[in-house]
């Protein structure tokens, strides 16, 4: 089975890599666009039946700064 | 309206992150974890009406280096 799980920074907390992407894309002419936040997205290969409490402890233990990161969970 | 665009490392491209990851799972005593792959994720507010062939150009200029990396485009 596959998991993929979405990392991203939580809302209020400075997102560098966001605005200079949103920056950059206005340097090259997109206009039009009002913020990016940029975060990490980790597919994992598990073995049959890992339960989404095994994914959770993953991102809480390893995967995620909860302090400043919240994260989401896809099963596949 | 708002885009997110996941950009992940080909196939049969090394992804050093993502073995990492996986290594790091192991030694945290998760078991069958096969393959782990990492990449980026890049949430955009777009102006309303902004078309995915835009969204597309912004990818091919500056989100991806389609050398190494694919990228999909989610639009809501």
């Amino acid at each position: 089975m596959k998991a993929r799980v979405h990392v991203m920074l939580k809302d209020g907390v400075l997102d560098p890599q966001g605005e200079a992407v949103r920056h950059a894309l206005g340097s090259l002419g997109f206009d039009g666009v009002g913020g990016v936040r940029q975060g990490k997205v980790i597919e994992l290969d598990l073995a049959d039946g890992t339960s989404e409490k095994t994914v959770r402890e993953m991102c809480d233990k390893l995967l995620a700064n909860t302090v400043i990161e919240r994260y989401d969970i896809e099963l596949a």
